[in-house]
């Protein structure tokens, strides 16, 4: 059946991860993205894609660094706190209750909690009319001790990153679990 | 814990997709994807990340053209077969027993069983010294009549779209379930 545009999005998992950034005046921001991919493994570089407005989109144009945090599905209410509209003077730690986390390589802190977190550095923005890719290059990636073994191999089941299928009502956060 | 590259893929779930194209000698091919984002929602426009060298990545410059096939979890044999490196000339369909799927408006075939077809037209190739992204512009999606309900709701717990977890022993493929 043909889907109409409303019911388009439900068709392609995706993940999703918390983006934070600091604005350059120093106010932290947080917020949920899906539209996010590797471009060169092992997650040396990453493309996400923007809309033009978003605090987020700014923030990396301002400071040049963002931090990419994969959440557990655990977080999906602070995930849905995030994903309102909220003016860029708003800080999203504090409204959503995130604990910060220091990174090592970047300005902008990562969220305690998560499954990982890639520090990045803005490589290239590439602006169209409607959108704007923005390339970033993992400058440091950290595992949570929590979900991994000595060995660096992830218990994903454990870890249950979070995942999503949009839909007609918003869709619902998701987590992946093995095969059939 | 700062993980080692091999490592590294794990921390991000990523949708798994087949995308069959056609070469200018007519030759079908269908190869595993997971770098994929919409970059306009509601799936108008999706961008794809590619190795310099694919042979989908040729089809797609030469003929303007592919499918984006979203493959269920029980079809994770075929896609195994179809992510071996073939020749050009080696049909990806017969190899992996895929089923054509006539498509509407491209001339690229689809592949049958999958949960939805997206069929593109290339819109931009955004070619850099290591990688690609190719801009397409979705011009036709279609979902499967057995996973979609009258106002065209996808049942993903019974439609198991694939998803899938890098990992050190090449991961495994996952689908999205509810939840925690």
């Amino acid at each position: 059946m043909i889907l109409k545009p409303s019911m388009r999005s439900q068709v392609l998992p995706m993940p999703v991860v918390l983006i934070s950034t600091v604005s350059k005046d120093g106010v932290r921001n947080a917020a949920p993205w899906g539209c996010i991919m590797p471009i060169l493994r092992p997650l040396d570089e990453i493309a996400i894609a923007s809309w033009l407005k978003r605090d987020t989109l700014e923030n990396i144009r301002d400071t040049g660094e963002f931090v990419v945090n994969v959440p557990t599905v655990d977080m999906a209410e602070a995930v849905d706190i995030c994903a309102k509209s909220f003016p860029p003077e708003v800080d999203e730690f504090e409204e959503a209750g995130l604990v910060p986390r220091p990174s090592a390589k970047v300005a902008p802190s990562g969220i305690e909690g998560c499954v990982a977190w890639m520090e990045c550095v803005l490589v290239e923005e590439i602006l169209r009319e409607k959108f704007s890719l923005v390339i970033g290059r993992v400058v440091h990636l950290e595992g949570n001790d929590a979900f991994f073994d000595e060995r660096g191999g992830m218990d994903f089941e454990k870890a249950r990153p979070m995942s999503m299928i949009l839909g007609p009502e918003g869709g619902c956060y998701t987590r992946p679990t093995t095969g059939g």
